[in-house]
């Protein structure tokens, strides 16, 4: 048996209407193209019975799996659910466990349940809940005349958690057969994709029949590198030498492998030294620190920080002399080192980081554009600076210089080590 | 003569891997919509002969205007041109206009045109090149048995500027009886979907023929108000109408219109009395900073704050007693109130917001369980602080209450307007 035919059928006028871009579909389809069941078609609907339901029937004449997504809430204008019943000719029934959670979470919460959840608690006949911890809206699992439909809501972070954690493995059990697909991630930050990809042309040819692509994400660009329809074994020994053949190549750009988080790296190399570290962040307005403390359990060795946003709080909390800013400007070398010693001093943390740039859209000058940022990061034994000239808009600016003022920090405590 | 059927298919492989996320069906939707003509379904495939030729027979055999994007480019991997030339049993022909657009780009740069650009000049006979200023590949427009063939290219900035500069136009030029589409947002924060859906039950039946949609988002739930097929000047009518029924049934959960940011929304009511604020947060650990200062210009209001992560940091920089953190704990409202007025005092802002909660995953406890959060907020004449209980994970927990805590500050400020 090979791989099943999987199809798409995304529901919502916001999708049509491009209120809302359709990332799930992105997902799931990554997702499912890593456990060897690459979608082929999906198909995106309006709101409306009928345009849906055909859609449903359409992909049902062509596909071993159907999911859905969208359409789950509790308010009239979606019936994901009705039009599912209604192309599989099931009645919809209540089921009672989905209603006990419900009620369940809401008692919790103190508050009533209104009426209109219980909506989010009907089943076709013979159709199975498939536990949703982050919503209201469980999926949906039918088998039908052998094929599967899977019914998942349209919020992101809730059809991200069921694809996850219940629908791919569920899937890759259900077909084993469906040739392996393996592959692992090398996580760089700091080099851009088109030096990178230079810096391993030779490598890719090297790896071959592995794949390789170049994925950019918001900490940098992660080299995804994947064997298909190789031998299990076979195939994670060729990934293996792949993955030390690049991480030796591309040195300390490299951060981590797939799942490793870059801030919960840092929190790491900091946990092995038992420092903490505190920020002091200008236009990066706390991202910087809101990253850090993305991680559960960074309270261990975040201290926390300060958002210096007006110079006055630059003088005021961090104790950056009113003389420097004058004389060298709020986005200069001299003042985001100032504010790294000023963190370390305030808060007694080991390790400062600090930021100040121009994140735009206003504010810049010839000498230093939208896009200026200096990071600087300080250790009881050293400190460092760099300026920076990010390209792209505030956001853009925000979230590279955010990373790259941890970063930094990270390249220094390596050093640490190595010394 | 109404509004034509208009279908996108969209074509990839680096769209169905999610490698790409399909921004341009996105925006051709609501570029359409706002037309007259909204797209009601859009089907999206791999790079592959067959499965591009069926999906786009298929969409001829339902729509009056179909438009393809992607597959356009000059290597081998990029075949929409030939698709569509077999869809249609059309021979593909070279433009030589297309061509001396081409080789003059080239002889302008000083380099030698590749060979295989040739390719992006071959049409379907009797089709139309649609001017393409920032590629290579340009547009098609076939018209063929009483139907519209649209060819786009799949790079976003080429596809929007054809799409606003040629496509866009002659298709309203083509049906100009298309009906408008016009739609407004009610944007609401602190009420879930649920409730919210009950309150304005009976309205939702009163505004018809308009139609009501709930669309989650990250501040709360915006309620879009449609009208379709109306003349413009009843349309608008009717929204108005339907706009200030919706808000001043929901009353303080409004906060704005398509369009107002619910941050930007409290730093134009802080701006309004001239007055600036600064944050210290606990578990939100700088996300509530983050989320104001994502606003460009918000250092008008934006002080700065104190991310107090370690309850060092609360009583050492916001100088919360160490007492009450030991009697009380750090997770309570009188930490909290002591938070607020911490950052009033250390920066000298008029108003300060703190927020003081259990993230999770760890550090839940019977009495606070993981969700439990307190916020506060302190103005120059008043002090309010709430206790909430927020459901999810870490990432919701600590989004709504940023947003939650935001938003209390935005309501006493409405208060103080009212008095």
């Amino acid at each position: 048996m090979s791989a099943p035919v999987v199809e798409i059928v995304a529901i919502g006028t916001e999708l049509m209407l491009g209120e809302t871009i359709d990332t799930n579909s992105a997902w799931l389809g990554a997702a499912l193209a890593e456990a060897g069941m690459p979608v082929l078609r999906r198909t995106a609907v309006v709101d409306d019975f009928d345009l849906m339901a055909t859609a449903l029937r359409e992909a049902l004449t062509r596909a071993d799996v159907v999911i859905t997504t969208g359409g789950l809430g509790p308010t009239h204008d979606d019936f994901t659910r009705e039009v599912v019943a209604s192309v599989l000719d099931r009645p919809l029934e209540q089921n009672d466990d989905w209603v006990r959670v419900l009620e369940e979470r809401y008692s919790q919460r103190g508050i009533r349940m209104p009426e209109n959840n219980l909506r989010q608690a009907m089943v076709p006949r013979g159709g199975e809940v498939l536990f949703n911890p982050r919503g209201s809206a469980p999926g949906l699992w039918i088998e039908h005349e052998g094929r599967i439909v899977i019914v998942l809501p349209g919020v992101p972070v809730e059809l991200r958690t069921l694809g996850e954690q219940t629908v791919v493995p569920r899937l890759r059990a259900r077909f084993p057969d469906a040739p392996p697909v393996r592959s692992i991630r090398v996580r760089t930050t700091g080099v851009g994709e088109s030096r990178l990809a230079e810096q391993v042309a030779d490598l890719i040819t090297a790896i071959e029949p592995l794949d390789v692509a170049f994925l950019p994400t918001l900490a940098g660009v992660d080299i995804r590198i994947t064997a298909r329809g190789m031998p299990p074994a076979e195939a994670d020994a060729a990934l293996a030498r792949a993955e030390s053949l690049f991480s030796e190549r591309i040195g300390r750009a490299h951060f981590g492998r797939a799942g490793d988080l870059h801030p919960a790296v840092l929190g790491r190399a900091l946990q092995a030294r038992g420092w903490r570290v505190a920020l002091a962040e200008s236009c990066t307005g706390g991202l910087a620190a809101k990253l850090l403390t993305d991680i559960p359990g960074s309270s261990a060795y975040v201290l926390g920080g300060v958002v210096a946003y007006d110079n006055a709080v630059k003088t005021g909390l961090l104790g950056v002399d009113a003389a420097l800013i004058e004389r060298e400007g709020a986005v200069s070398e001299p003042v985001v080192r100032a504010m790294a010693s000023g963190i370390r001093r305030i808060t007694g943390a080991e390790c400062g980081v600090a930021i100040s740039g121009v994140a735009g859209p206003g504010g810049g000058t010839p000498e230093k554009p939208v896009g200026t940022v200096f990071i600087a990061a300080e250790t009881p034994t050293r400190s460092e600076a760099r300026r920076l000239s990010v390209p792209g808009e505030r956001d853009d600016v925000r979230e590279r210089s955010a990373v790259a003022a941890l970063e930094l920090l990270r390249r220094m405590l390596l050093n640490e080590e190595g010394a």
